[in-house]
Protein backbone atom coordinates (compact mmCIF):
# COMPACT_ATOMS: atom_id res chain seq x y z
CA UNK A 1 0.00 0.00 0.00
CA UNK A 2 1.21 3.23 -0.08
CA UNK A 3 0.04 6.55 1.07
CA UNK A 4 0.67 10.11 -1.22
CA UNK A 5 -1.23 13.60 -0.80
CA UNK A 6 -1.16 16.40 -3.01
CA UNK A 7 -2.09 20.12 -2.29
CA UNK A 8 -2.26 23.14 -4.41
CA UNK A 9 -3.06 26.27 -2.68
CA UNK A 10 -2.16 30.62 -3.43
CA UNK A 11 1.18 29.85 -1.65
CA UNK A 12 2.19 27.04 -3.61
CA UNK A 13 1.88 23.05 -3.76
CA UNK A 14 2.76 20.77 -0.95
CA UNK A 15 3.53 16.95 -1.57
CA UNK A 16 3.89 14.25 0.72
CA UNK A 17 4.73 10.58 -0.20
CA UNK A 18 5.77 7.44 1.86
CA UNK A 19 7.58 5.11 1.00
CA UNK A 20 6.58 0.99 1.73
CA UNK A 21 5.64 -0.94 -0.78
CA UNK A 22 4.29 -4.82 -0.10
CA UNK A 23 4.03 -7.70 -2.25
CA UNK A 24 1.89 -9.64 0.76
CA UNK A 25 3.20 -8.87 4.09
CA UNK A 26 6.37 -10.78 4.29
CA UNK A 27 7.74 -8.83 1.14
CA UNK A 28 7.90 -5.16 2.32
CA UNK A 29 10.29 -2.68 0.77
CA UNK A 30 11.00 0.84 0.37
CA UNK A 31 10.90 2.63 -2.85
CA UNK A 32 10.56 6.17 -3.28
CA UNK A 33 6.75 7.49 -4.80
CA UNK A 34 7.95 10.73 -4.95
CA UNK A 35 9.61 11.88 -8.53
CA UNK A 36 11.04 14.94 -9.58
CA UNK A 37 11.09 16.87 -13.24
CA UNK A 38 12.70 20.28 -13.24
CA UNK A 39 14.28 22.91 -15.77
CA UNK A 40 15.26 25.45 -13.18
CA UNK A 41 13.95 28.87 -13.99
CA UNK A 42 11.40 27.61 -16.44
CA UNK A 43 9.18 24.46 -14.59
CA UNK A 44 9.06 22.31 -11.81
CA UNK A 45 6.57 19.20 -12.19
CA UNK A 46 6.50 16.10 -9.67
CA UNK A 47 4.79 12.99 -9.68
CA UNK A 48 3.36 11.01 -7.08
CA UNK A 49 2.31 7.13 -8.07
CA UNK A 50 0.26 4.69 -5.92
CA UNK A 51 -1.10 1.14 -7.15
CA UNK A 52 1.31 -1.93 -8.90
CA UNK A 53 4.81 -0.20 -8.04
CA UNK A 54 5.94 -2.38 -11.72
CA UNK A 55 3.24 -0.04 -13.16
CA UNK A 56 4.35 3.00 -11.33
CA UNK A 57 8.09 2.40 -12.31
CA UNK A 58 7.31 1.99 -15.67
CA UNK A 59 5.30 5.27 -16.32
CA UNK A 60 8.08 7.37 -14.41
CA UNK A 61 10.47 5.72 -15.99
CA UNK A 62 9.27 6.09 -19.33
CA UNK A 63 8.27 9.65 -18.45
CA UNK A 64 12.26 10.45 -17.30
CA UNK A 65 13.58 8.37 -20.91
CA UNK A 66 11.08 10.74 -23.48
CA UNK A 67 12.87 13.58 -21.69
CA UNK A 68 16.32 12.35 -23.22
CA UNK A 69 14.47 13.20 -26.99
CA UNK A 70 14.32 16.54 -27.20
CA UNK A 71 12.13 15.84 -30.85
CA UNK A 72 9.91 13.60 -28.84
CA UNK A 73 7.01 15.45 -27.11
CA UNK A 74 7.76 15.04 -23.26
CA UNK A 75 7.88 16.99 -19.66
CA UNK A 76 10.26 19.08 -20.03
CA UNK A 77 8.95 20.44 -23.55
CA UNK A 78 5.13 20.62 -22.84
CA UNK A 79 3.67 23.55 -23.04
CA UNK A 80 1.38 23.65 -19.65
CA UNK A 81 0.50 21.56 -17.23
CA UNK A 82 -2.60 20.57 -19.12
CA UNK A 83 -0.60 18.69 -21.68
CA UNK A 84 1.71 17.09 -19.02
CA UNK A 85 -1.19 15.55 -17.26
CA UNK A 86 -2.24 14.35 -20.83
CA UNK A 87 1.19 12.91 -21.59
CA UNK A 88 0.52 10.97 -18.02
CA UNK A 89 -2.29 9.80 -19.06
CA UNK A 90 -0.81 8.39 -22.79
CA UNK A 91 2.01 7.05 -20.57
CA UNK A 92 -0.09 5.12 -18.85
CA UNK A 93 -2.16 4.02 -21.49
CA UNK A 94 1.21 2.93 -23.48
CA UNK A 95 2.10 0.73 -20.42
CA UNK A 96 -1.47 -0.84 -19.89
CA UNK A 97 -1.30 -1.83 -23.98
CA UNK A 98 2.13 -3.43 -23.27
CA UNK A 99 1.51 -5.19 -19.59
CA UNK A 100 -2.79 -5.35 -18.79
CA UNK A 101 -2.93 -8.20 -20.76
CA UNK A 102 -0.06 -10.47 -19.16
CA UNK A 103 -1.15 -8.99 -15.94
CA UNK A 104 -4.39 -10.68 -16.51
CA UNK A 105 -3.18 -13.68 -17.05
CA UNK A 106 -2.32 -14.06 -13.74
CA UNK A 107 -5.38 -12.40 -12.32
CA UNK A 108 -3.44 -9.33 -11.63
CA UNK A 109 -5.54 -6.24 -12.16
CA UNK A 110 -3.78 -2.99 -13.89
CA UNK A 111 -3.86 -0.56 -11.02
CA UNK A 112 -2.27 2.76 -11.28
CA UNK A 113 -3.01 5.99 -9.26
CA UNK A 114 -1.13 9.31 -9.72
CA UNK A 115 -0.77 12.94 -8.86
CA UNK A 116 0.76 15.08 -10.97
CA UNK A 117 1.45 18.58 -10.22
CA UNK A 118 3.50 21.73 -10.87
CA UNK A 119 4.22 24.69 -12.41
CA UNK A 120 5.29 25.62 -15.94
CA UNK A 121 6.32 29.59 -16.64
CA UNK A 122 3.48 31.27 -17.21
CA UNK A 123 0.75 29.93 -16.12
CA UNK A 124 -0.11 29.48 -12.12
CA UNK A 125 0.77 25.95 -10.42
CA UNK A 126 -1.13 23.11 -10.99
CA UNK A 127 -2.08 19.77 -9.66
CA UNK A 128 -3.90 16.59 -11.09
CA UNK A 129 -4.66 13.29 -10.44
CA UNK A 130 -4.33 10.66 -13.52
CA UNK A 131 -6.20 7.54 -13.10
CA UNK A 132 -5.77 3.94 -14.28
CA UNK A 133 -7.11 4.56 -17.54
CA UNK A 134 -5.07 7.31 -18.62
CA UNK A 135 -8.29 9.88 -17.62
CA UNK A 136 -7.59 12.85 -15.02
CA UNK A 137 -9.09 15.44 -13.08
CA UNK A 138 -7.51 18.88 -11.58
CA UNK A 139 -8.04 20.27 -8.46
CA UNK A 140 -9.51 23.46 -8.28
CA UNK A 141 -10.31 26.19 -4.36
CA UNK A 142 -13.18 23.41 -3.58
CA UNK A 143 -11.32 20.56 -3.94
CA UNK A 144 -7.90 21.76 -3.21
CA UNK A 145 -6.15 18.46 -2.46
CA UNK A 146 -5.68 14.91 -3.96
CA UNK A 147 -4.93 11.65 -2.10
CA UNK A 148 -3.56 8.16 -3.73
CA UNK A 149 -3.33 4.86 -2.11
CA UNK A 150 -4.66 4.36 1.81
CA UNK A 151 -6.62 7.81 1.86
CA UNK A 152 -9.16 7.44 4.40
CA UNK A 153 -7.53 7.63 7.56
CA UNK A 154 -5.78 10.44 7.34
CA UNK A 155 -8.65 12.52 5.19
CA UNK A 156 -10.81 14.11 8.04
CA UNK A 157 -7.58 16.56 9.21
CA UNK A 158 -7.35 17.57 5.58
CA UNK A 159 -11.03 18.17 5.36
CA UNK A 160 -11.16 20.13 8.42
CA UNK A 161 -7.40 22.34 8.05
CA UNK A 162 -6.20 22.84 4.12
CA UNK A 163 -7.11 25.95 2.43
CA UNK A 164 -6.33 29.56 0.78
CA UNK A 165 -5.14 31.12 3.53
CA UNK A 166 -2.29 28.78 4.99
CA UNK A 167 1.35 29.08 4.52
CA UNK A 168 3.31 26.45 2.82
CA UNK A 169 4.64 24.84 6.17
CA UNK A 170 1.44 24.78 7.52
CA UNK A 171 0.08 22.90 4.64
CA UNK A 172 3.01 20.48 5.08
CA UNK A 173 2.56 20.54 8.97
CA UNK A 174 -1.34 19.15 7.52
CA UNK A 175 0.05 16.82 5.64
CA UNK A 176 2.45 15.07 7.90
CA UNK A 177 -0.34 14.96 10.37
CA UNK A 178 -2.57 13.32 8.02
CA UNK A 179 0.95 10.35 7.38
CA UNK A 180 1.20 10.36 10.93
CA UNK A 181 -2.74 9.50 11.04
CA UNK A 182 -2.32 6.87 8.41
CA UNK A 183 0.85 5.21 9.54
CA UNK A 184 -0.83 4.73 13.23
CA UNK A 185 -3.53 2.78 11.19
CA UNK A 186 -2.25 0.97 8.14
CA UNK A 187 1.05 -1.43 8.41
CA UNK A 188 1.66 -0.83 4.67
CA UNK A 189 2.46 2.45 4.93
CA UNK A 190 5.78 3.67 6.27
CA UNK A 191 8.78 5.83 6.83
CA UNK A 192 10.90 6.96 5.16
CA UNK A 193 8.43 10.31 4.11
CA UNK A 194 9.38 12.70 0.82
CA UNK A 195 8.19 15.93 1.50
CA UNK A 196 8.56 18.12 -1.21
CA UNK A 197 7.44 21.91 -1.07
CA UNK A 198 6.59 23.89 -3.92
CA UNK A 199 6.49 27.96 -3.78
CA UNK A 200 4.57 29.74 -6.37
CA UNK A 201 6.57 31.33 -8.95
CA UNK A 202 9.55 29.72 -7.96
CA UNK A 203 10.12 27.87 -10.84
CA UNK A 204 12.92 25.30 -9.24
CA UNK A 205 12.89 22.94 -6.43
CA UNK A 206 14.41 24.18 -3.01
CA UNK A 207 12.41 22.50 -0.17
CA UNK A 208 12.97 18.50 -0.74
CA UNK A 209 13.07 17.00 3.03
CA UNK A 210 13.83 13.06 3.32
CA UNK A 211 11.91 12.33 6.42
CA UNK A 212 12.64 9.37 8.57
CA UNK A 213 12.58 7.64 12.18
CA UNK A 214 14.85 10.12 13.66
CA UNK A 215 13.58 13.21 12.62
CA UNK A 216 13.14 15.27 15.46
CA UNK A 217 10.51 17.47 14.13
CA UNK A 218 8.07 14.48 12.74
CA UNK A 219 9.10 12.81 16.17
CA UNK A 220 7.53 15.86 17.74
CA UNK A 221 4.78 16.32 15.77
CA UNK A 222 3.59 12.95 16.08
CA UNK A 223 3.67 13.01 19.57
CA UNK A 224 2.21 16.30 20.79
CA UNK A 225 -0.26 15.68 18.24
CA UNK A 226 -1.27 12.77 19.94
CA UNK A 227 -1.13 14.51 23.17
CA UNK A 228 -2.75 17.81 22.77
CA UNK A 229 -5.75 15.82 21.00
CA UNK A 230 -6.20 13.91 24.13
CA UNK A 231 -6.28 17.56 26.02
CA UNK A 232 -8.86 18.47 23.76
CA UNK A 233 -11.29 15.60 24.07
CA UNK A 234 -10.85 15.98 28.15
CA UNK A 235 -11.73 19.73 27.59
CA UNK A 236 -15.34 18.94 25.62
CA UNK A 237 -18.36 18.38 27.82
CA UNK A 238 -19.29 14.52 28.44
CA UNK A 239 -22.41 13.75 26.83
CA UNK A 240 -25.52 14.38 29.42
CA UNK A 241 -28.23 12.62 27.74
CA UNK A 242 -28.82 10.97 31.15
CA UNK A 243 -27.56 13.22 34.18
CA UNK A 244 -31.29 14.81 33.90
CA UNK A 245 -32.90 11.46 34.87
CA UNK A 246 -30.38 10.63 37.53
CA UNK A 247 -31.62 11.88 41.02
CA UNK B 1 -23.59 1.94 3.50
CA UNK B 2 -22.58 2.50 7.17
CA UNK B 3 -20.88 3.37 10.34
CA UNK B 4 -21.38 1.17 13.66
CA UNK B 5 -18.78 1.21 16.19
CA UNK B 6 -18.96 -1.13 19.74
CA UNK B 7 -16.62 -0.46 22.96
CA UNK B 8 -16.06 -2.70 25.57
CA UNK B 9 -13.87 -1.59 28.22
CA UNK B 10 -13.78 -1.93 32.01
CA UNK B 11 -17.24 0.76 32.88
CA UNK B 12 -19.13 -1.52 30.43
CA UNK B 13 -20.06 -1.14 26.86
CA UNK B 14 -21.18 1.75 24.41
CA UNK B 15 -22.50 1.13 21.02
CA UNK B 16 -22.93 3.85 18.53
CA UNK B 17 -25.04 3.17 14.92
CA UNK B 18 -25.61 5.64 12.34
CA UNK B 19 -29.06 4.94 10.29
CA UNK B 20 -28.50 5.94 6.75
CA UNK B 21 -29.10 3.27 4.03
CA UNK B 22 -28.74 3.60 0.71
CA UNK B 23 -29.03 1.57 -2.71
CA UNK B 24 -27.34 3.94 -4.92
CA UNK B 25 -27.09 7.85 -4.46
CA UNK B 26 -30.39 8.05 -5.76
CA UNK B 27 -31.95 6.02 -3.28
CA UNK B 28 -31.44 6.60 0.41
CA UNK B 29 -33.53 6.14 3.66
CA UNK B 30 -33.30 5.61 7.30
CA UNK B 31 -33.43 2.50 8.99
CA UNK B 32 -32.25 1.79 12.60
CA UNK B 33 -29.04 -0.96 13.08
CA UNK B 34 -28.96 -1.10 16.40
CA UNK B 35 -31.32 -3.96 17.82
CA UNK B 36 -31.75 -4.52 21.96
CA UNK B 37 -32.50 -7.94 23.08
CA UNK B 38 -33.37 -7.46 26.95
CA UNK B 39 -34.37 -9.50 29.93
CA UNK B 40 -34.27 -6.77 32.25
CA UNK B 41 -31.71 -8.08 35.36
CA UNK B 42 -30.82 -10.89 33.82
CA UNK B 43 -29.52 -10.07 30.16
CA UNK B 44 -28.80 -7.34 28.03
CA UNK B 45 -27.62 -8.02 24.40
CA UNK B 46 -27.04 -5.51 21.37
CA UNK B 47 -26.28 -6.00 17.88
CA UNK B 48 -25.50 -3.52 15.26
CA UNK B 49 -25.57 -4.23 11.51
CA UNK B 50 -24.03 -3.40 8.79
CA UNK B 51 -24.10 -4.74 4.75
CA UNK B 52 -27.23 -5.79 2.65
CA UNK B 53 -29.84 -4.41 4.30
CA UNK B 54 -32.54 -6.97 3.53
CA UNK B 55 -29.87 -10.00 4.99
CA UNK B 56 -29.32 -7.86 8.26
CA UNK B 57 -33.00 -7.20 8.66
CA UNK B 58 -33.96 -11.09 8.15
CA UNK B 59 -31.06 -11.97 10.54
CA UNK B 60 -32.21 -9.25 13.51
CA UNK B 61 -36.08 -10.70 12.56
CA UNK B 62 -35.05 -14.23 12.71
CA UNK B 63 -33.03 -13.30 16.39
CA UNK B 64 -36.08 -11.73 17.35
CA UNK B 65 -38.67 -14.69 16.22
CA UNK B 66 -36.45 -17.07 17.99
CA UNK B 67 -37.19 -15.27 21.03
CA UNK B 68 -41.03 -16.29 21.15
CA UNK B 69 -40.04 -20.16 21.44
CA UNK B 70 -39.00 -20.69 24.78
CA UNK B 71 -38.45 -24.58 23.68
CA UNK B 72 -35.69 -23.43 20.75
CA UNK B 73 -32.43 -21.76 21.93
CA UNK B 74 -32.76 -18.25 21.30
CA UNK B 75 -30.79 -14.84 22.69
CA UNK B 76 -33.27 -14.67 25.52
CA UNK B 77 -32.51 -18.24 27.01
CA UNK B 78 -28.68 -19.14 25.68
CA UNK B 79 -25.90 -19.61 28.95
CA UNK B 80 -23.03 -16.96 27.70
CA UNK B 81 -22.35 -14.32 24.94
CA UNK B 82 -20.14 -16.99 23.38
CA UNK B 83 -23.37 -19.02 22.68
CA UNK B 84 -25.25 -15.74 21.43
CA UNK B 85 -22.13 -15.18 18.95
CA UNK B 86 -22.26 -18.85 18.04
CA UNK B 87 -26.56 -18.54 17.15
CA UNK B 88 -25.85 -14.92 15.62
CA UNK B 89 -23.63 -17.08 12.98
CA UNK B 90 -25.87 -19.56 12.67
CA UNK B 91 -28.51 -16.91 11.82
CA UNK B 92 -26.38 -15.32 8.79
CA UNK B 93 -25.51 -19.39 7.88
CA UNK B 94 -29.28 -19.80 7.64
CA UNK B 95 -30.07 -16.63 6.17
CA UNK B 96 -27.00 -17.24 3.49
CA UNK B 97 -28.49 -21.15 2.58
CA UNK B 98 -32.23 -18.99 1.92
CA UNK B 99 -30.44 -16.19 0.00
CA UNK B 100 -27.10 -16.74 -1.50
CA UNK B 101 -27.70 -18.34 -4.43
CA UNK B 102 -30.43 -15.88 -5.49
CA UNK B 103 -28.82 -12.86 -4.94
CA UNK B 104 -25.58 -14.33 -6.66
CA UNK B 105 -28.23 -14.76 -10.03
CA UNK B 106 -27.95 -10.95 -9.80
CA UNK B 107 -25.00 -10.09 -9.08
CA UNK B 108 -25.15 -9.52 -5.52
CA UNK B 109 -22.13 -10.49 -2.53
CA UNK B 110 -23.68 -11.74 0.29
CA UNK B 111 -22.38 -9.20 2.36
CA UNK B 112 -23.04 -8.62 5.95
CA UNK B 113 -21.14 -7.52 9.07
CA UNK B 114 -22.23 -7.51 12.82
CA UNK B 115 -21.05 -6.60 16.54
CA UNK B 116 -22.56 -8.68 19.43
CA UNK B 117 -22.56 -7.29 22.09
CA UNK B 118 -23.79 -6.97 26.12
CA UNK B 119 -23.56 -8.92 29.12
CA UNK B 120 -25.17 -12.10 30.62
CA UNK B 121 -26.10 -12.93 34.58
CA UNK B 122 -23.19 -14.79 35.47
CA UNK B 123 -20.00 -13.77 33.02
CA UNK B 124 -18.46 -9.90 32.36
CA UNK B 125 -19.69 -7.77 29.20
CA UNK B 126 -18.49 -9.02 26.21
CA UNK B 127 -18.24 -8.25 22.66
CA UNK B 128 -18.01 -9.85 19.43
CA UNK B 129 -17.97 -9.35 15.68
CA UNK B 130 -19.81 -11.68 13.58
CA UNK B 131 -18.63 -12.19 9.62
CA UNK B 132 -21.11 -13.14 6.19
CA UNK B 133 -19.45 -16.50 6.90
CA UNK B 134 -21.29 -16.82 10.21
CA UNK B 135 -17.99 -16.91 12.18
CA UNK B 136 -16.87 -14.33 14.86
CA UNK B 137 -14.01 -12.87 17.01
CA UNK B 138 -14.22 -11.64 20.39
CA UNK B 139 -12.91 -7.94 21.47
CA UNK B 140 -9.88 -7.68 24.27
CA UNK B 141 -8.09 -5.82 26.43
CA UNK B 142 -5.44 -4.98 23.42
CA UNK B 143 -8.15 -4.86 20.82
CA UNK B 144 -11.23 -2.97 23.10
CA UNK B 145 -13.36 -1.67 19.94
CA UNK B 146 -14.85 -2.83 16.56
CA UNK B 147 -15.96 -0.88 13.84
CA UNK B 148 -18.44 -2.06 10.81
CA UNK B 149 -19.18 -0.43 7.10
CA UNK B 150 -17.56 2.62 6.68
CA UNK B 151 -14.62 2.05 9.23
CA UNK B 152 -11.29 4.28 8.34
CA UNK B 153 -12.00 7.89 8.93
CA UNK B 154 -13.14 7.07 12.58
CA UNK B 155 -10.48 5.13 13.08
CA UNK B 156 -7.55 7.45 14.02
CA UNK B 157 -9.41 9.11 17.03
CA UNK B 158 -10.27 5.89 18.37
CA UNK B 159 -6.89 4.26 18.04
CA UNK B 160 -5.24 7.61 20.27
CA UNK B 161 -8.00 7.58 22.97
CA UNK B 162 -10.15 4.92 23.77
CA UNK B 163 -9.02 2.83 26.81
CA UNK B 164 -9.47 0.92 29.77
CA UNK B 165 -9.63 3.91 32.14
CA UNK B 166 -12.52 5.77 30.32
CA UNK B 167 -15.93 6.45 31.71
CA UNK B 168 -18.83 5.43 29.77
CA UNK B 169 -19.27 8.81 28.98
CA UNK B 170 -15.88 9.40 27.81
CA UNK B 171 -16.17 6.52 25.60
CA UNK B 172 -19.81 7.71 24.37
CA UNK B 173 -17.76 11.27 23.58
CA UNK B 174 -14.99 9.36 21.62
CA UNK B 175 -17.43 7.29 19.51
CA UNK B 176 -19.42 10.39 18.76
CA UNK B 177 -16.21 11.98 17.36
CA UNK B 178 -15.03 9.39 15.35
CA UNK B 179 -18.77 9.46 14.09
CA UNK B 180 -18.85 13.13 13.32
CA UNK B 181 -15.43 12.47 11.11
CA UNK B 182 -16.73 9.75 9.65
CA UNK B 183 -20.01 11.83 8.83
CA UNK B 184 -18.30 14.83 7.32
CA UNK B 185 -15.99 12.45 5.04
CA UNK B 186 -18.75 9.85 3.47
CA UNK B 187 -22.33 11.49 2.48
CA UNK B 188 -23.80 7.64 3.01
CA UNK B 189 -23.49 7.65 6.49
CA UNK B 190 -25.86 9.98 8.16
CA UNK B 191 -28.08 10.80 11.28
CA UNK B 192 -29.74 10.24 12.93
CA UNK B 193 -27.60 8.10 15.45
CA UNK B 194 -28.45 5.04 17.84
CA UNK B 195 -26.09 5.70 21.05
CA UNK B 196 -26.74 2.86 23.99
CA UNK B 197 -24.41 3.01 27.14
CA UNK B 198 -24.48 -0.07 28.87
CA UNK B 199 -22.83 0.06 32.53
CA UNK B 200 -21.40 -3.57 33.42
CA UNK B 201 -23.88 -5.43 35.82
CA UNK B 202 -26.80 -3.23 35.38
CA UNK B 203 -28.10 -6.09 33.16
CA UNK B 204 -30.47 -3.55 31.92
CA UNK B 205 -30.66 -0.68 28.98
CA UNK B 206 -31.14 2.69 30.64
CA UNK B 207 -28.85 5.18 29.14
CA UNK B 208 -30.17 4.45 24.84
CA UNK B 209 -30.34 7.84 23.32
CA UNK B 210 -31.48 8.92 19.52
CA UNK B 211 -29.38 11.67 18.22
CA UNK B 212 -31.05 13.27 15.70
CA UNK B 213 -29.40 17.07 13.63
CA UNK B 214 -30.90 19.22 16.40
CA UNK B 215 -29.55 17.26 18.98
CA UNK B 216 -27.62 20.10 20.72
CA UNK B 217 -24.76 18.12 22.39
CA UNK B 218 -23.37 16.33 19.12
CA UNK B 219 -23.84 19.81 17.33
CA UNK B 220 -21.69 21.12 20.24
CA UNK B 221 -19.29 18.65 20.12
CA UNK B 222 -19.13 18.69 16.32
CA UNK B 223 -18.62 22.44 16.44
CA UNK B 224 -16.19 22.53 19.49
CA UNK B 225 -13.78 19.20 18.35
CA UNK B 226 -13.65 20.83 15.38
CA UNK B 227 -12.32 24.77 16.54
CA UNK B 228 -10.46 23.26 19.20
CA UNK B 229 -8.76 21.10 16.67
CA UNK B 230 -7.55 24.13 14.67
CA UNK B 231 -6.06 25.45 17.81
CA UNK B 232 -3.75 22.95 18.39
CA UNK B 233 -3.25 22.69 14.75
CA UNK B 234 -1.60 26.31 15.10
CA UNK B 235 -0.14 25.69 17.90
CA UNK B 236 2.09 23.14 16.93
CA UNK B 237 5.41 24.85 15.47
CA UNK B 238 5.87 24.69 11.34
CA UNK B 239 8.21 22.42 9.94
CA UNK B 240 11.74 24.21 10.22
CA UNK B 241 13.66 21.65 7.71
CA UNK B 242 14.11 24.72 5.34
CA UNK B 243 14.64 27.97 7.87
CA UNK B 244 18.80 27.00 8.49
CA UNK B 245 19.26 26.89 5.05
CA UNK B 246 17.77 30.19 4.32
CA UNK B 247 20.03 33.67 5.78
Amino acid sequence: MTYCVGVRNRAGLVFLADSRTNAGLDQISTFRKLHVFEVPGERVLVLLTAGNLAISQSVASSLRVMMHNPDEKNLSNVPNLFSAAKLVGDTVRKVHARDAESLQAFGIEFNVNLILGGQIKGEPPRLFNVYSAGNFIEATEETPFFQIGESKYGKPILDRIVGDELTLDEVAKCCLISMDSTIKSNLSVGLPLDLLCYETNSLRVSKHQRIDQWDPYFAGIRERWGRHLRTVFDELPDPGYWSAQQP
